[in-house]
């Protein structure tokens, strides 16, 4: 019989106390859609009685068309000195008219002492009052029991008390919190274990993991084992210092690899889309390395490795990257053989087969430049641009007949000054030459100012694109300023994303050239690609 | 009793798979005294048999002074139509004269069969034979059983015997690897419970973890709670895909929070040091979420939080910052660092009580360069020039009145040219003013080369220093050309190694900074430093 299991998100609310991690109202409810289609059954979506951002995101969240999740609304206990019926916060909670209501509580005797500054009798006793003032308000009430796990080992009694007179009250789950994120798999176990003897075999837990010890996924996984039917968590794991349990890889676990049940599994192959959406609604860049939905989460470098990976996925993927959504990528790198480049021959288009000459030709016009320090598996537009030049449809727009950059520093005479003269030919060849200067606030800026501002009177659509990131690597070999130095470039414009390469021992020139292939790719994108 | 435990790092091997993360020979010679200096067991340089620049790396390797480690070099068992005796791979480890050999061997039937092909009987041939053969020419030989969990649940008996026959052939220690990172905690235990019970109790078994279901941190715990010996891992993760086990969370769990003993445990106020060294050496920034390490690891948000963490630590930290080297992070920081910033002192030769008003004003200082986007963990010696100027001894030898940079490119009228010029002062304020130009293989070159010429008539002694190391960050913030730039600079002389950093939004102003600073450390230790 298949065992079922429920998520709960809390990307909007725990997620957001992520440094450099924030979320306007609408950007919180662009996520709670998106949560929705991903199938999980709980979107926990603030504090509203700490934050009025927070309750009006409750409001308009009651127009959303939600298909399968419930909103929760979250707060604590009521005060030690006030009633029930007196509280702000717990009015708060029911004022945002959701149907799920989590509220949490203390279980570790010294919060109570020092945090609430309350005996652990009137804990006891503001537990079960706010419950039970809450229940009749709401579909379900769930009661996060905040730092259960060191509570429990600090006085195990008094923590399972807390429990039981949340039980008695009428809490629906009770959600065992790892607040300080310090707990290990084994000891989630061993606590579980007990908790299970004292409460009852009937009793509903949950799990709230952080990552502080870098085991919030395995805490998870393992107090779904010890038979918790709610995981709590965020998706990529972000949340307060190192973050909360990743949903992004334990719903993947729990449904791929355990034999769980969850309206998730449906939609599971939307999984990578959701974790990218985050990130780019949240103005951050998604991290490369996430398993399951990171960018190199299914990237195999190397030609032997490759070809084998091409015959029996399994044997170097632990599952198949289209059941989460992801896909497999094949770096192109010094290792890389004649089955890379047919793989990306095919993805740009360009239609090769293993056994054509030209493929030697372009794996040793790879080979070559990676010597001379370029890399492409970070700009395969640079790559894309490469293998049309020499099958013979080189995508050319402009020529850049050459330029000067000039940078003073001079402070007692009332310098700096960076400016940079550029001269471009439209089209290449035989039109007619552009030749215009700009200032920067550093070389390359001045540089890339004047090469738009040449070639923008030509391709309007430039204005379009936006240089999104520049980064700069030294490479090793002759020692010191004089070494060699790639760029990368990353542009976009409202529909694509795409990295180009530059090497020499000059930045500028280096610069230059990324540049240029960048500018080319989105003007023959914009000619061929469009459909 | 205390339970032993030993570290084996392969952040330069294994680590080095990581999409984005790569390390040139010295960069590898660097860390490796890093790691040493951590107290690291044992640190895996590479794979002399794939590779000439890890062959560099074993020979230049000889000539580190190394405290605690031993280094390893790693391979592949015997080609299936060789004789050991035969095979240049196992030649290759013998000839990197390690004292400890790593080779891995396949686990996993369908592995033998298709990336191998060969027969399964062979494949144990293969490891018994590739052992026996090289044990004799190392102090240590360790067998990696390729893809082990994987190969087990597949076939057992035969993945069992895979490991018998590295053991009768006298491997000391057999490293069960999860290769695709695929195997989930709880399949750990009950796999290594079924290993011991067919090897018997007095195997030395290790693990080697990867973080494709993200819990190598957890399974790596799960394994040495089974008993395993060895923990192999790198170091922040970097690895392959998702990465490796991460070192830097595993050492501490095991060390502050499960009873294990190891040579590490002396020096684990180290941790945060050199996990972000490694970053900064690799040119990539510091994942700021990482468990012990990352800057939002012990960050706190909010008043009332914030005074109970000061009153109650322990409350909100799972452990306390300053065992793994890592600080709290508060809204009101000037308690922050400011037990770092006498230790530092004290290191530099500047005598200062944790309560001088001085303390403080060093700590701004540092915290107003670290805003702006400096770095001073592999740049001592402007922290040292800064602190000195601090406190009112400032270290001046020269003063550089200006510069121009000129970058020409214009192919078609016979250039590039590239050329500085330069008006430095000797001694600063009341000296002679040279004049002087020089030209260099790009603009960075060109001005390093223009104030060595300057100042060389002053100061000879500039000679001996070589520019060993250049690096450049673009950081974040404003997108593409504009942003800021940091810049690092690596100097020696016969003596000593030295960092400086100079951070601008125009790189040839940044590099200058770091130059500037480099020059002036270099004549500052040479008047001051020799005893």
């Amino acid at each position: 019989m298949a065992k079922k299991i429920e998520f709960y998100d809390t990307t909007l609310r725990d997620g957001t106390q992520a440094e450099d991690f924030t979320l306007s109202v609408e950007d919180k409810l662009r996520v709670a859609q998106k949560l929705d289609e991903l199938g999980i059954d709980y979107i926990e979506g603030g504090w509203p009685g700490s934050n009025p951002k927070d309750a009006r995101f409750f409001k308009e969240a009651r127009d959303l068309s939600l298909k399968h999740a419930k909103i929760a609304a979250f707060g604590s206990t009521h005060h030690p000195r006030k009633k029930p019926e007196e509280d702000p916060n717990l009015e708060a909670l029911i004022e945002a008219r959701t149907p799920v209501i989590t509220i949490f509580g203390k279980s570790w005797d010294i919060h109570v002492k020092e945090a609430l500054k309350t005996t652990l009798e009137r804990n006891l006793e503001i537990i079960e009052a706010s419950v039970a003032y809450l229940k009749p308000h709401c579909e379900k009430l769930f009661y996060d029991a905040e730092h259960f796990f060191d509570g429990f080992k600090a006085d195990r009694d008094y923590a399972c008390e807390t429990l039981k007179r949340a039980q008695a009250a009428g809490a629906d789950v009770l959600v065992l919190c790892d607040t300080n994120g310090g707990t290990l798999p084994h000891e989630i176990v061993e606590i579980m274990k007990e908790v299970k003897k004292r409460l009852g075999k009937g009793v509903s837990l949950g799990i709230h993991a952080h990552n502080d010890s870098e085991c919030a996924v395995a805490n998870s996984l393992m107090a779904v084992l010890e038979g918790a039917i709610q995981v709590q968590g965020t998706i990529n794991g972000f949340g307060e210092r190192c973050g909360n349990a990743n949903l992004c890889s334990i719903i993947p676990n729990l449904l791929l690899k355990m034999g769980y049940e969850a309206q998730a599994k449906k939609y599971l192959h939307k999984l990578t889309e959701v974790s990218r959406y985050v990130c780019e609604i949240a103005n951050i860049p998604h991290p490369r390395y996430l398993p399951y939905v990171g960018r190199s989460a299914f990237a195999h470098k190397g030609g032997v490795h490759v070809s084998a990976v091409m015959r029996h996925p399994r044997t170097y993927e632990h599952i198949e990257p289209e059941l989460v959504g992801n896909e497999r990528r094949v770096l192109v790198s010094d290792l890389s053989g004649r089955s890379n480049i047919v793989y990306k021959a095919q993805q740009f288009g360009i239609k090769l087969e293993a056994n054509d000459p030209m493929v030697v030709k372009i794996v040793e016009e790879v080979k070559k430049r990676e010597a001379e320090g370029y890399q492409f598996e970070a700009a395969e537009a640079s790559l894309e641009l490469l293998m049309y030049r020499l099958i013979g449809e080189p995508k050319q727009y402009f020529e850049l007949l050459g330029y000067r950059v000039f940078d003073m520093q001079n402070p007692e005479e009332g310098y700096p000054l960076v400016e940079a003269t550029v001269m471009v030919r439209v089209p290449p060849g035989v039109g007619e030459v552009e030749h215009t200067a700009a200032s920067g606030n550093g070389p390359v800026n001045a540089l890339d100012n004047a090469i738009r501002k040449a070639l923008e009177r030509f391709y309007p659509q430039l204005k379009e694109m936006v240089l999104e990131d520049y980064k700069v690597r030294v490479l090793p070999g002759s020692p010191g300023t004089g070494a060699m130095v790639r760029v990368l470039i990353f542009s976009r414009d409202s529909q694509d994303r795409w990295g180009t390469v530059g090497v020499s021992h000059d930045i500028l020139e280096a610069s230059c050239k990324a540049l240029v292939d960048s500018l080319t790719y989105k003007l023959f994108k914009d000619r061929h690609k469009r459909k």
